[in-house]
């Protein structure tokens, strides 16, 4: 496949993604910000704040190459001097506690030795995935959640939803916490054409990921948006906010190979939150909603 | 020297500084929350929150032992396969955004190939260094804060003050957001004795920096702390602190290294604030008070 058709498409994903993210948070528009990498490409970064749903999240499209530098290419484990990556990122965070917080990314990345050829072996890869944060676990939302990643899986290959939902429980984990940052979804890397697999059949399956995210964010976010809350719950949130500022800037790969390597640090931390607390040692009363769902944060729950 | 001389006077410094800083503050004592280690060693956090002055932090000492894991030693580029360390880390985050938050920790490390046993030649080594983050930076109280620091390392070498202040620049830095943490200070690390510099002048410095610290605070402070403030400077400082937060999780080596080798993770992120806020591409009115802070944090500064 030419790699001008596949960003085309995740550009395409981007735009359909904010048509149903600003009709479904009725208030707020995103923002325009298209930006130029020096080194080759650029993006188009779409930040939102300050919605009746949305209190601030992103969805951005990004379409980056140009030389590989040895120490990116050990990083990546390719043996390559030349790039090229495309890919959608979303995060979004709402106001009102009960609202999950969302991530969904969908990538393509082709490593080469020719600097703006495409290469002719597997040296290159798609990868992808929606997980789910809730502030208070709510069992019945996360099945709903799971159960529509499912499907989507389903489509393609029955192997996918079990297999990546594994991954998503490996990948969204926090070690120096113990528990994982939320009710996880799926999580995949590095899945390259094989005999097997087409690259249009990867490729079919990630954009499948990435239409299937407005619906599955909807449906995660609508039946508790207008639930009242205090400031117990506003407390809590804030709490857990801190969790994923951790997990962002401590353990995951795409954060720190983007502030690594010199990305766009904006585009990057759109996905911080706007606030975040830290208490020493907290921990939620015994028998709390709080302790509840700290007991939902650990790898292995079979939501479907 | 004895390992255990260090650490005994180590802990010293904490109960002094603990002591002083209960008499600035005037409201808030520290609680004691002592820890052990299941493959050697403990420590005794002490963290602080709710006070007159200072919002949320901690003084903690450790001294940690036993083996050094493959991947830890060469993290910290050592063949060895035990460790002895010691030390005091100190942050405070206040809640008035006219005083600075400020960051302390002194250390002693021992690498060895005899798990318990002191080495006999230079694979031990102290660091630390005390540095300052204006939320607005003051040059009067920059210049003060540098002044103090002078002083201290010229009763020892007349190099520490200029070459640790350099160090300070250069560790103390956010290379994504191009921008200093704060107005620095000094930092050195992995300084081991040699024929010129014995372990007691190295240690005998080091305690030196650890005893500067409450009174170097209470003159950045005190000036400051009833200073009246609006929400335009809270929501700088919380602006600001989640800067502070991006350079603990992303960059500082001791927070990194803690948490990457299984470390007491509510010790390690005693650093982080109370409360932190992001926005999106935030950028303060030209010619305004925050973006002249800006202006200041830059490596180079000669503040003495």
């Amino acid at each position: 496949m030419e790699r001008a058709a596949i960003a085309a498409e995740f550009r395409a994903i981007q735009d359909s993604i904010c048509a149903d993210l600003e009709a479904l948070d009725g208030k707020a528009r995103f923002r325009d910000d298209p930006w130029t990498r020096a080194d080759g490409g650029g993006g188009l970064s779409r930040p939102i704040a300050g919605g009746a749903l949305i209190e601030k999240g992103g969805v951005n499209f990004s379409e980056v190459h140009g030389p590989l530098s040895p120490a990116a290419a050990k990083a990546l484990k390719v043996d390559a001097e030349a790039f090229y990556a495309t890919g959608v990122s979303i995060v979004l965070h709402a106001h009102n506690p009960w609202v999950p917080t969302i991530h969904m990314n969908i990538r393509y990345f082709e490593a080469s030795n020719d600097n703006g050829q495409p290469t002719t072996d597997n040296r290159s890869w798609f990868g992808g995935g929606i997980d789910l944060t809730p502030v208070y676990v709510d069992p019945s939302s996360a099945k709903r959640f799971h159960h529509g990643l499912k499907d989507v899986c389903e489509r393609w290959d029955a192997r996918y939803y079990p297999d990546y939902k594994r991954w998503a429980d490996d990948y969204f984990f926090l070690p120096h916490r113990e528990e994982t940052r939320g009710v996880g979804g799926i999580f995949y890397d590095r899945v390259a054409p094989t005999a097997e697999k087409s690259v249009e059949h990867i490729f079919g399956f990630t954009c499948a990921v990435g239409r299937a995210f407005a619906s599955l964010y909807a449906g995660a976010a609508s039946p508790m948006r207008d639930k009242s809350f205090t400031q117990r719950e506003r407390d809590w949130q804030l709490i857990r906010r801190g969790r994923y500022v951790e997990f962002n800037l401590v353990h995951d790969r795409g954060t720190r190979f983007g502030l690594e390597t010199g990305g766009r640090t904006e585009s990057i931390l759109m996905s911080l939150p706007a606030d975040a607390r830290w208490a020493y040692d907290h921990r939620p009363e015994a028998g709390s909603p709080e302790a509840e769902t700290l007991t939902w944060l650990r790898k292995g729950v079979e939501w479907v």
